[in-house]
């Protein structure tokens, strides 16, 4: 099994600093495999790169390292650390970026990576994707366990992510993103939807929760728990967001339905 | 002779989905390697994706699987196909993407996917190239020929490429495509050019065909019969384009020139 | 050790032009790794290219060979060149784009590539990185020798690096580049610099040298020396560049600090 390691950062991809990374991996093992999830995480987003990631991660092998550099404030003293699951390795700075991981994953351990002898010295303060996290993924791939790299911390950061408020008789959430496929993810979770339910969006009724996309009508939009385990609004055939013109940050209404009596 | 699968997409380079097919095809076979064509083909661009995949497949070595996901009708019923020629092999979606391989592939076979037990299950409607493209892209490069995949089908889709139209004494075309380089793609076939010839756009006149770059003159714009089987006007030193200020659309008109008698 | 061979170009990402020269170079080597550096040099940017490759390269292991293709010349008379160090070799255009390399290598050969047993054929003009620099690439890392390509030569071409100018008693010098990070490339080099100085940039004053991130200050606006070999403006946990409001052009004024009597 060649060692892997995915890439997700909001480098962009005009300057160098994705292929340098590469580089100093490449440099401590030659038989590495790269493969970029993303470089065009938004500046600043933190939530929206916990969120790229967590739809991603699963679909990769046992044994994978995924390697995110996404750090509005890099240079500041930000952890290092890296999140081991029975499965996977999460590096990056301690920041948010692992949260969905986090609340996801039935075990995982938190360490905070202080082992400066696998670092590049001197250690940029602006870019520490290539002075450790970098040179720490491509050690583990070399088999140097998770504990040779620092001790287990609690206290790890988690980012916010907006949650529902009630308002009324219902809750008051949100659009977090859209995707090319014109999925629109919300901030609501399965367990916030009641039996039966009403998603409104710019006035349109959404009232269908289906476990997977061949149950949708065509021309419906329906209700499903997408990837990174939120609810989505989605279409079969064509682009919820465009039907519905939902953009990030959008409010969406959750309300209960009254049964008819029968 | 490692495994080498190619992609082409218009997913664009935001989303982690290019990634995640990536995953996938690795947890399959994980010494597989992959290239990116490109994940910029326009949306619903079916025609240009055709136009793209046929310009690069033939510089890829023997065996090489590419994987083409452009599908303006995702979610649809279009039929999963495979491709195969005694060279290599194209797996995507039954809407015409494959229409110059068909063209210009003296041996092929087209089948129809229905091998379920390759899929990843629940299929989603929207992404198929995770569910089903990439997993079997991924089996063929473990040794499951192609007839393991379903059925031969003789009625696959061909995409209608603009096809140049008589009028007064000559053809009027169009402009199919223009790259980077400046070359300017027509919708004109090597048949259609009488000898001698007029190629005519926005009033400047090419009448020289050249078999190959280097017979250009400096300065000179030429016709030449480009990768994908058209007939491109292009220029030695400099952008054919900029110089006829031609874009995608634009008309050509092809015209016999009357030799004078001598 | 895997061949790895880096590609730097201009071509962008639309085009399957970075896909082809992969396909070109995976035909003759099927173990080759291929790193992008970035395909996203600005059209016409030798002098870019040459920075954005002076930063990259010493971070890859030993043996790497690093394919360059920015050339706003294509198709005109340049000829392809080969430059290798110790360390590793550099391919492409003699335009300028090593023009670095030259500055830095204590010992390198340059080598007019003439083997055209080594060429597609014909040869494009247009698209030399396809019919000359990638198969050579791909040669390479099977063993044929850099003498194997062709003849030593002495007249290879350098870029001009805008040069800083005296005026008055000091140098007025511009910003060559702004990265991602906010970090701001000057044309000084460190021997520009008097103890003590002060740079000047839209009347914001620098006077510290640092010998790494972490020496400056929060909130210091520090100068430093890059991994190109020139004098960058840094902020420690901030973009540079947006403090200062500067943009590539963008004039910088040196001078020497009288020390005041003490």
């Amino acid at each position: 099994m060649p060692a892997l390691i995915t890439l997700t950062t909001d480098f962009g991809l005009r300057d160098p600093f994705v292929g340098i990374m590469k580089g100093v991996m490449l440099a401590i093992n030659a038989d590495v495999k790269l493969v970029d999830l993303t470089h065009e995480v938004e500046s600043f987003g933190v939530l929206e790169g916990a969120l790229t990631l967590a739809e991603s991660y699963r679909y990769f092998p046992p044994g994978t390292i995924h390697l995110v550099v996404v750090d509005p404030g890099v240079g500041s003293e930000r952890r290092p650390i890296l999140v081991s699951t029975p499965d996977c390795v999460f590096i990056g700075p301690d920041n948010g970026i692992f949260t969905l991981v986090y609340e996801r994953e039935p075990a995982f351990e938190v360490r905070h990576i202080i082992a400066e002898q696998y670092f590049r010295r001197p250690v940029s303060r602006t870019f520490q994707g290539r002075d450790i996290f970098a040179p720490v993924a491509a050690w583990l791939t070399r088999g140097r366990p998770p504990e040779h790299f620092g001790p287990v911390i609690g206290d790890y950061v988690r980012v916010e992510i907006p949650k529902p408020v009630p308002s009324g008789e219902g809750l008051t959430g949100s659009v977090l993103r859209v995707d090319k496929f014109g999925n629109v993810t919300t901030n609501f979770r399965p367990g916030d939807l009641p039996a039966p339910f009403r998603l409104l969006i710019h006035k349109r009724a959404i009232t269908r929760l289906v476990s997977s996309y061949s149950e949708g009508n065509p021309g419906e939009i329906f209700a499903i728990v997408g990837s990174a385990g939120f609810v989505e609004m989605s279409a079969r055939e064509s682009s919820a967001a465009a039907i519905l013109k939902a953009k990030k940050g959008d409010p969406v209404r959750l309300e209960s339905v009254q049964r008819a009596a029968s």
